[in-house]
């Protein structure tokens, strides 16, 4: 009998605001950072990490390490079997739910254990997530959900016969994503810390890697969003998708205005238009930008937010996010919702081993979910992939297939030990900045 | 010059689990606990915390312990004279931001340093937090909260109306506040783990002791609901109000449906009766169980959340509480937006030390905002406040108003010495038992 024998927590980060990679109008001067976990038997591994913006990730590896108390002397099996079951003892655990509940650090730590949990099983299986959960049966997918909250839209019937559903032609779909891969986008050019000359030239390269959309931030300043967004339509031509993101930027009334005065350069969608727990407030925005789609997810807590911005018919565009929900089970649920919205979702990959989480979940989608590729495309940031055991191959403007087995998160120790933070080699190299050190930046 | 010279957190719990004191349909077995923070200059020194259920609260510790660091070193002056801008800092941290965006331990933990810093300036100006809110220019109060992603309810403008509004009368308000108090309903009887012996004994004794409310958990089994309200309401006649509490147990549908069940016994109000982040769920709930009214807020994260609560005709009374927001910056928007949309406020208080802070609220309000006691009233436990400097004073059914210049936080050095997790001599009599060591039970 396999037990876990512990869980060890690593705070990792990288200087990237050093360069203003990932700057936009809220998050100004981010090190993207990974609180990361392995929980460990007597010879299996499983990873995961919930990724932050550099201060606070300590706080993030605290509630690691304390959830996976809970874990520890537990039977691997009964566990790695039983992923609904293994879900709901830590996000429902009596006392800690307080927390949240099922928001914020807490959450987002208990997800990075079930994250974990999930690459045992995986490697046991010897499969990539994707083919994993493409491959299972449907009543054990529906059986690693929680469907509390969210039963009146989404019922544990109504998800077996959406996975039925799926059932044809998925061995055929499988086969063509092995192939051919999932479409994708890039923010690359958009961030807001970067020259024109370097917002024109990354965009044009965009367009000639294949990338049939760019993104760009916007909300910092009504002139500048017009001018570099002239710029990059110009760089792009019309026949390239340019969404915009204002990362929570503006009030409802705001975001409508401004969003309008943009509209002439023909934004596919705006994301993130204000605080991503407005539901009522994304409902009034999609009305007053249509045709513009409205697209959010990346800060959204739970499902039950979730499914309150599909009732409520606030988005156009579900933007999950692998390390901000509890995990692999609640991101299937965020899927489940969606296709039950025949909504498509174009997850958010901006920052440090998002590209690598989730992708499993688009090319899950494709096999067994919605079935469509259809105006979906998985966000691309060309940052720091190379830290992980199986970096994201995006070509031709297309993600390719991940192959090996596991849900993406494991790091190379290598990097793990250069960007310990404080300690690691690379930190006591570029030495104790202000973005990390230095508080109350706004 | 005086400066921040230290932070200092102390992870304080209580063992009330052992007497089932606390216990309700989803928290079960809470061992109640503060998350304690002192902020200190060279000669003062402010409290504060964030209540928890006992497992976790060393992660709200670590939390404030981060968020604590931006604060060390900085003009204590500064602060303290411009209690917006100190809040914006902690809460606008454009690194630790993404932990929430506003919402769960980060939240929180940024709101035990915002009152602590009200307690410093409390004590400087010799008043009690409720009077220093009350005698501050309706300007300083405005300039304290945070309009961000609320002013589509509530702009600056609104709310300097609504405090000039509240000027003419004011000081005879609080002097009827400092003769007569405010009127209080208590949870005591209506704890799940009690036998119904216990249940009618507490109730009865609850009339006596002037309560017109007392609060009974259910959401547990709908027949013993049932069995439970009919015994309380013979134990207290039909002249005394019962509220039922299901802390977020149900789907909308259920609530609805259970709601409906025990509406022959006379609820007043159902209290969380399905997730706190439901704006249109609790839309639904209120439309299917009128007229019993809808009430909510302990768990709601932020006044995001009650704005939307309140847009969409969801709520008929706000339960503020005042360690799940970001401190009392917060809390005055959050009273602000109940006097926009005309609804009672009636405070959470179930917890340890969550009555000797919350009441600041309500008396402000009464004196300085809604100006009306119809309809509302302050939660009171009877539970754990002999560790506090200045314990509630609750008499005839009324909080008595607190006296001593400060927030109510400040615990006895003794109290935090003994119940000292896990070193403190109260736990090593008690021992390491289940409720807090133990994992995973529902």
């Amino acid at each position: 009998m396999s037990k876990i024998t512990s869980v060890r927590t690593e705070d990792i980060r990288f200087p990237t605001s050093l360069d203003l990679d990932g700057s936009d109008a809220v998050n100004v001067d981010p090190d993207y950072s990974a609180a990361y976990v392995s929980i460990n038997t007597d010879d299996e591994a499983g990873h995961g990490f919930v990724f932050t913006c550099g201060r606070g990730n300590e706080i993030v590896t605290a509630a690691i390490e304390s959830y996976g108390q809970l874990l520890v002397g537990l039977d691997t099996d009964d566990l790695v079997n039983d992923l609904g079951d293994a879900s709901r003892r830590l996000i429902h655990d009596s006392q800690l739910r307080w927390l949240g509940p099922e928001k914020g650090v807490s959450h987002m730590a208990a997800g990075a254990l079930v994250n974990a949990l999930w690459d045992i099983r995986a490697k046991r299986e010897q499969k990539p997530l994707w083919l994993l959960l493409s491959e299972m049966p449907a009543e054990e997918i529906v059986n690693a959900v929680d469907f509390t909250h969210i039963r009146n839209a989404l019922t544990p019937d109504d998800a077996l016969e959406i996975l039925r559903r799926g059932e044809p032609g998925k061995a055929e779909r499988i086969t063509e994503l092995q192939r051919s891969g999932y479409p994708a986008y890039t923010t690359t050019p958009g961030w807001l810390g970067y020259s024109d000359e370097k917002l024109v030239r990354l965009s044009k390269e965009a367009v000639a890697d294949g990338f049939g959309m760019i993104k760009l931030k916007v909300g910092g300043d009504l002139n500048e969003d017009r001018r570099r967004m002239k710029l990059a339509r110009e760089a792009v031509g019309e026949n390239i998708k340019i969404s915009i993101d204002a990362n929570q930027r503006w009030e409802v009334q705001e975001a409508i205005d401004w969003v309008n005065e943009l509209a002439e350069f023909n934004p596919w969608w705006i994301e993130e238009p204000t605080s991503t727990d407005e539901i009522l407030g994304h409902a009034a925005i999609r009305k007053g930008v249509s045709p513009i789609k409205v697209a959010t997810g990346e800060a959204v807590a739970s499902r039950i937010i979730f499914k309150q911005l599909l009732q409520a018919g606030a988005i156009d565009v579900m933007q999950i996010d692998s390390t901000r929900v509890a995990g692999v089970n609640e991101n299937i649920a965020n899927l489940l919702l969606a296709a039950r919205f025949e909504t498509p979702v174009c997850p958010h990959a901006g920052g440090v081993g998002l590209c690598e989480l989730v992708q499993h979940f688009s090319f899950f989608d494709y096999a067994a979910v919605s079935g469509s590729m259809d105006n979906r495309m998985i966000e691309f940031v060309d940052h720091l992939h190379e830290h992980f055991i199986e970096p994201v191959r995006v070509e031709n403007g297309r993600y390719l297939a991940p192959q090996k087995p596991g849900n993406g998160a494991e790091m190379l120790q290598e990097s793990r030990d250069r960007w310990s933070f404080p300690a690691g080699a690379g930190w006591q190299q570029v030495g104790n900045r202000a973005a990390v050190t230095g508080g109350g930046n706004r």
